[in-house]
């Protein structure tokens, strides 16, 4: 089995995920979280929650998932979020044109080709239909749109969409969101919730799904005056992979921290640069490899025409890289793009919207600015143009904002209606006039931090996933970071002897007090009980056997899931030794060096 | 303005929830969450998985919400969840017709009758549109489907629905569940996530909307072995509104506790009265008001026919009800229900899908049974019969089982294909067989609380709503418990003095690091700002003033939400005294008792 298979494998036969409706015979691209999968799914929102919106000071929101058209409409997804679709002669199965390119060839990102290129790339490259075999070639490519649509009512009622990124319900919402901010900028909105894209052939298990869970961050900055906190991660060494490198024969990844990044140009937004080191210090705590991860620049092809800088996060979960330092090794997947957007979301809105998608930024000081205007005198212009007059007056008053200097003269001229109109330039009441301004509209702009949970709950797997042996037994485990594990401690009695069984409740409720997710599990041998909790991650296993009662004090036993060592801790430390090792501080060898080891190992008891 | 408008005007401008896509003029029946909101919320879940998952023993799943129609096939709503479409003639908007006739009449519950009937009542009381005031009378009825429907995948595709309760993603998946379960029964799935219903005309705001959240339990239990374990909250008091109260002349609320309910009969259910019990105690704890509270039964047309015995959890949300003691007093809405379903998903997946929705239960010891057998004799049947034999044999193995009797003389006669065939009894081989089993399948009986979350929202927001008079001025406040609120402390420094901000970052950071949540709110002057968190519901603020830092010790002062009482409290206190009194031990009264009271009120400053 490939790793892939292996973890899909684990992730059903443990309660991870699995794909959903399968006595229904399923249907591509939905699953299910079972218990572990949900868990681990949870607390990485968490941590992506205490680190993307409580400790950068932002607020999250909840929107609708269904939204009506006009919105996107306004977004562009209504005419631009689509997919090449060819569908086949022979069997009628509906492909996607450009990944059947991309593996019939060495192209990559055939999605930014234009549609009569890839038709005749699948002539050229003689593309047959992965079903059945048929040739594709003479085909015709159409674009599908990725939205789910339904229909929001009863009868013709109103066309609404599912929306394929929680992005949108953060920016319909900005004129509220912005008084909420008491309309100062910066400030980032974040949200969590579920996403959606009507795949045309969803492949490669969860990681391309139809319907997923996005953590998004929206950052409204004044593109004149807010520079990111750079200095809280200057520090923060990342691995990018430039666009030069990518197109270059032989390109390679250039490490640079943050500062340098910033410094040799080689990320253009400060904005973009600050996250991906507030991203990589993340990804780093819940537990993805760091070997296996990079930062890579969109393409010029890849980018969206708004985006000035992009960089996407990757992840490589095949595990059969063999050159960590060859970027084309491995089967690398995005998990996160960072984008900066400038205002074409907020500007769509208000063109498209009925509101106010500015923000009144107000000056330090009241401004004073000269402005020419006219004035004109309608007690000239009404006897002498009647009707016109007012059409007059206005163009006056425009000319005067447009170009002052046409001014200068005796008279001054404007068009009305396609003729010349020429005036007194007295009559015009033309002046310069001080004003003093409180401040300026400003139409904030956006950078987009977005992350697929999903993806990220499969990277852990992934990284996560060994293999060893143990007592002359092959062993599967997952070393998952204590902060994402679904499980902190699982505590087991030996079978059959109520004092250990009592004494297990007392020890669970303790933990459970303490605030950790505790397992009880009372089934099956110990070695069984071991087995099941490496498989899903937990870090830590607590044992109550027959010395734990005969002695004084009173003792259990505690596995390093990693290890398997074991050690014996009297019941009374046990919450604030567990508690350390699981908030990080310090390793299981802290209790191997205050404990006594445990040698016989108790799966043979 | 009525309470509901106060109340909506206040979510509104304090970010709690409001219409989403206003700016293009909204669609009926969607709401955002604001900041506020969105925590409120979040909390509300937290506080539900922490009681009926973790706490219950239960295990939490996500399963997607986009579902395909078999499955809904399967669970009947494809057929039953309909709603009563009546379309005015005139101006073509749709309605609701059984909440036409509720309005226009003293009808309850019209949703129970026939359509046919629902048609006469229509003109009987003179209905009209609404909206246009046209006559309704003679406009047919259809019944609606409530379900989001959309397409999945390209082309033709799979017809797929959003799902109209979370329940069904995890009735779906009981073959897969229960092995996580380890096959034994008692077991409890929970699920937290959107459901949808298409309304026909959503009416009072986020009480009735067309995406919302459930929290939903799912208890599958053996209906032959399973009891709840009912001691843990017998003495929990109820007050019940039985279905033959709601039908008597001025019935009246029965007050009893969980153990009197079940002896007494009036919950029929053990397990819905357990769920009543916790779900009673849950709700206290979150800050639902008791006295505007209770447990309504279905009445008999209410109930789904599979539905044994179903109570709702009803609040009253409109403030204005005079009589307490008068069920028909107040505006009540439905905020779970807590149904009895037995085997009726479980049995109607079984038949439609292809998988096994029974659980094999060991019996304790492996059980002797007699079974009669028939063992017809071939070689004997074989030429006598020729073709025939093996349907005879068949017959006859068959006649064992059913009829064991037919055995007892010389002779015993079957039908084959309509013919009667008569064999010696020796031929048969009848004989009674001794059988070793080591258990059943068992189809489990489900047990479903199910909650809204929204509506759970907003009740709490409604009943921790305030009014009075603070320095003579009107003061708006929400109590809501510390549990829930959006936000535990708020931090104050006075403004422009660089000393105090410094103190008020270090009191935010030490109170966060306590995991406590912080606004840090720094604009507008105090009373401003105390007015701001009031309306939010932040049961404490802290104030960062000059005599902070004038002082030996330094110190701030803590101002108490509701009665907005202050004491001053040395900051190395801070972090203990606020912790205690966040996790409800003990009230304000104990910091008033320890540290000195602060007369001048600050908002004066």
């Amino acid at each position: 089995m490939s790793d892939a298979q292996t973890i899909t494998e684990l992730a059903k036969r443990r309660g991870f995920f699995f794909r959903a409706n399968e006595s229904y015979g399923g249907v591509a691209g939905f699953y299910t979280f079972g218990p572990e999968g949900a868990a681990l799914k949870r607390n990485v929102e968490s941590a992506w929650r205490d680190r993307f919106t409580v400790r950068e000071g932002n607020d999250e929101i909840e929107a609708p998932t269904i939204a009506p058209e006009p919105v996107f409409e306004a977004s562009g997804h209504l005419d631009g979020f689509d997919d090449m679709l060819v569908e086949c002669g022979e069997c009628g199965e509906s492909h996607r044109a450009d990944h059947l390119i991309e593996d019939a060839s060495d192209i990559e990102e055939a999605e930014s080709l234009p549609v009569p290129k890839v038709e005749t790339l699948v002539a050229e490259y003689e593309v047959a239909c992965p079903t059945c075999g048929a040739p594709l070639a003479g085909r015709s490519i159409e674009e599908f749109n990725l939205m789910f649509e339904t229909g929001i009512g009863p009868g013709s009622g109103q066309r609404g969409y599912l929306r394929p990124e929680t992005a949108q319900g953060i920016f319909v919402e900005f004129p509220r969101l912005k008084q909420y901010a008491r309309n100062k900028l910066p400030f980032g909105i974040t949200q969590i919730g579920r996403a959606y894209r009507n795949e045309i052939s969803p492949r490669k298990g969860i990681v391309r799904t139809r319907e997923f869970t996005q953590a998004e961050l929206e950052q409204f900055v004044d593109p004149d005056d807010d520079d990111p906190p750079l200095s809280r991660v200057a520090d923060v060494s990342l691995r990018l992979y430039p666009a030069t490198e990518q197109e270059a024969e032989g390109g390679g990844y250039v490490e640079a921290t943050v500062s340098e990044a910033v410094d040799d140009g080689i990320v253009t937004s400060e904005w973009v640069a600050y996250y991906l080191g507030v991203a990589r210090e993340w990804y780093d705590r819940i537990g993805v490899d760091m070997d296996r991860f990079r930062f890579r620049q969109h393409l010029p092809g890849e980018r969206a025409h708004y985006a000035a800088d992009c960089w996407d996060a990757e992840s490589e979960v095949s595990g059969a890289a063999e050159n960590p330092e060859d970027p084309t090794d491995g089967d690398w997947i995005e998990i996160a793009g960072f984008a900066s957007r400038g205002d074409y979301d907020l500007s769509k809105h208000a063109t498209h919207g009925d509101d106010d998608f500015t923000v009144f930024t107000q000056y330090d000081e009241p401004r004073t600015v000269e402005r020419a205007v006219a004035d004109p005198d309608m007690s000239v212009l009404g006897p002498e143009f009647g009707g016109r007059a007012d059409d007059i007056a206005d163009a006056l008053r425009d000319l005067a904002g447009r170009d002052p200097g046409a001014f200068g003269g005796e008279t001054v001229t404007v068009g009305v209606d396609g003729d010349d109109v020429t005036v007194d330039t007295e009559v015009a009441g033309f002046r310069i006039e001080t004003q003093t301004e409180a401040g300026e509209h400003v139409m904030p702009y956006v950078i987009e931090p977005s992350f697929g949970v999903d993806r990220t709950v499969y990277t852990l797997i992934a990284h996560a996933f060994g293999r060893d042996e143990v007592d002359g037994e092959e062993r599967t485990y997952l070393s998952l970071s204590a902060e994402v594990a679904p499980t902190d401690v699982a505590v087991f009695p030996l079978v059959g002897d109520a004092a250990l069984e009592t004494l297990a409740d007392e020890v669970v409720a303790d933990l459970r007090a303490a605030g950790l997710s505790v397992a009880h599990d009372d089934s099956g041998n110990i070695g069984r009980r071991y087995r099941r909790q490496d498989e899903v991650g937990t870090p830590l296993s607590v044992t109550v056997d027959h010395e734990s009662v005969e002695t004084e004090p009173t003792t259990v036993t505690v596995r390093d899931r990693d290890t398997t060592a074991q050690v014996r801790v009297p019941v009374d430390d046990l919450v604030t030794a567990l508690g350390t090792l699981l908030e990080g501080e310090g390793s299981f060898d802290r209790l191997l060096a205050n404990y006594d080891r445990v040698d016989t190992d108790v799966t043979r008891s």
